[in-house]
C-alpha cells in the first residue's frame, strides 16, 4: 500500500522542523512541495530551503505542484470552499496515483502544523472517499505560527488556569472579544480585525513574518497601539509584496 | 550577561525536539531538569534521555532541581498559585546565580511548549522583579500535547473558518461547551470533566501519553465511549501509576 507523510514544517524558521519531521522527509520516496502561486515567493523558497538542508536521502525527488486559488465566494464561504477542496482532491489523487509507486512513500509538506487551519487532511480525507486510491496516513506535527508568536514575545498564551480562543479575522469582527476566555488569538486576518475590538484597554501581542530573518514584533495597549500596527502592517506588506500576521489579545487584568 | 533559554522539549516523543531545541540545548553550559517528585519518573527518564541523544557539547553539566508541590488550595486558587510561583522564583534566582556564570548560559527544559500552560517564563519574570540577577530571555518553541493529539487522530483542531477554545477540565466543568467555537480542547483535567458536558452527540477525540511508544488514542460520540474513556483512563493510570491526557470536543455537524 502506498504511504502518505502529512509534515508539519514549522511556521518559519528552518530550524522549527522536528527530528520527526526530518525523518520523515528523509523516509519518503517523493516531496510534494505546493506552489500556491505566490507573490509570497520567499515562502516557496523556504520550503526549497528546508529540504535541501535536511533531506539527504538521494532517492527522494521533488515535486512542485501548482494550488489552484480559491475563488471568490459567490454562494456560500461553505460551498466555495467545498468546491475548492474538490478540484484540489483531484491535484492529490493524481499527484498520488501518478508520483507514487504502489509500496511507496510520499510527503506533503504543510506549513505550520497540519491540525491548524490548513485543508490538507480533510482533503486526503475527500481523495480516499472517491476510492480511486488506498494509502496509509501518517502525521507528523510541527510548530505553529502561535508558538512562534508567544516564543517572540516570551510569554504564555493563556492568563493562569483561564481557557483561550483561537480565531480568524472575520469571525473576531462578527463576535468581538470572547466572553468565556481572557484570551483570544487570531489568525487569517487580511482586515486588521482588531481595529473592530471594541474594549481598546485590551492588550494586543502582534507578530508578522514570524520565525523568519524579517520578523516584526508590536505591543502594547490597544488603543495605544492599532495605529503603529497598521502603519507598520502596511509599509511591510508593500516592501515584501506580501504579508502574515497573528496577534493574541488579551483583556486588561488577570 | 548571562543568558537563559527556555527550551520547549515537546510533548512525549523525543523526536518532537525541533533543530531550534537541539541546538539552543547545545549552547547551554548548564541544562535545568525539573525533577517533581514523579511518581511520573517515566516523563524524568524522558528528559535524560533526550539529554543523552542529542546534547554533543562535552562542556555542558546538567542540573536537576527538585519543584515544590503546590499546596491545596486554601486561600483563593490565584493566592495559592500565586506562594507557589513565588517559592520556585526563589529555587530558579539560586539556579542562576549559583550554577551559571556571569556570561554563561542555561537552559530550561519545559514539556511541550513553554508558552501552553506553564509557569516557567511568569516565574522568570517574577525573578527579574526581585532584581536580584540580570540575564537576557529566549525561548524556544515545542510541539504541544494538543498538536500530538491532532497529528495521533489525524485530524485538524478547528472546523472550516471556526474558532476553536483551548481550556481545562475546571473551566469545562464550570462553563460547559462554549458557545462561540465549534471545538474545545481540554488540558489539565484530573476530573474527566467530559462526563459534565450535557451534549452527547458531540463527538470526542481523547489520547493518553501521547506521542510515547504507550499512546493511548480513543474517539467517538460522546455518549457512546464516555464510559470506554473511564474504564481506560482508571486501567491506565493504576498500571503506570500515573496519567496525561488531552482532549478535543466537537459539536455535531460542521
Ligand atoms: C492558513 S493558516 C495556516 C497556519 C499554519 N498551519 C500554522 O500552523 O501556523 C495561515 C495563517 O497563519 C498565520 N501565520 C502562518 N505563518 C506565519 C508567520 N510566519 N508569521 C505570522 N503569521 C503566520 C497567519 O495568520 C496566516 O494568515
Ligand atoms: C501543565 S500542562 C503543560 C502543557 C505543555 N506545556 C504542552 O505544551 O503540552 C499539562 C497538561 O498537558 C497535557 N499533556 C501534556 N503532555 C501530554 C501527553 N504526552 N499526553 C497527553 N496529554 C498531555 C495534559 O492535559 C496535562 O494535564
Amino acid at each position: 500500500m502506498r504511504k502518505i507523510l502529512v509534515v508539519g514544517i514549522g511556521a518559519g524558521n528552518p530550524e522549527h522542523l522536528t527530528v520527526q519531521a526530518v525523518n520523515a522527509l528523509n523516509r519518503a520516496d517523493v516531496l510534494f512541495i505546493p506552489d500556491k502561486g505566490e507573490r509570497k515567493s520567499e515562502l516557496a523558497e523556504l520550503r526549497r530551503e528546508i529540504c535541501d538542508r535536511f533531506v539527504t536521502n538521494p532517492a527522494s525527488r521533488r515535486v512542485e505542484f501548482a494550488v489552484p486559488v480559491r475563488a471568490r465566494p459567490t454562494g456560500s464561504y461553505r460551498q466555495t470552499v467545498d468546491d475548492w477542496h474538490a478540484a484540489i482532491a483531484e491535484i492529490y489523487e493524481r499527484l498520488i496515483l501518478g508520483e507514487i509507486g504502489e509500496d511507496g512513500c510520499g510527503a506533503f509538506l504543510i506549513w505550520g502544523d497540519p491540525s491548524l487551519y490548513d485543508s490538507a487532511l480533510r482533503i486526503l480525507e475527500r481523495v480516499t472517499r472517491r476510492g480511486n486510491v488506498e494509502f496509509a496516513l501518517e502525521v507528523i506535527p510541527g510548530i505553529t505560527a502561535i508558538q512562534a508568536l508567544a516564543a517572540g514575545h516570551k510569554m504564555a498564551l493563556n492568563r493562569i488556569g483561564d481557557p483561550f480562543l483561537v480565531t480568524t479575522g472575520r469571525r473576531l469582527t462578527e463576535d468581538g472579544m470572547p466572553d468565556n476566555a481572557g484570551t483570544a488569538i487570531v489568525l487569517l486576518d487580511g482586515q486588521q480585525a482588531f481595529l473592530s475590538v471594541a474594549d481598546k484597554s485590551a492588550t494586543i501581542h502582534w507578530g508578522a513574518y514570524l520565525g523568519t530573518p524579517d520578523e516584526i514584533l508590536l505591543s502594547g495597549r490597544l488603543g495605544d497601539v492599532e495605529e503603529e500596527i497598521v502603519r507598520t502592517r502596511e509599509e511591510a506588506r508593500w516592501r515584501h509584496g506580501w504579508i502574515m500576521d497573528t496577534y493574541l489579545l488579551r483583556k486588561a487584568g488577570n
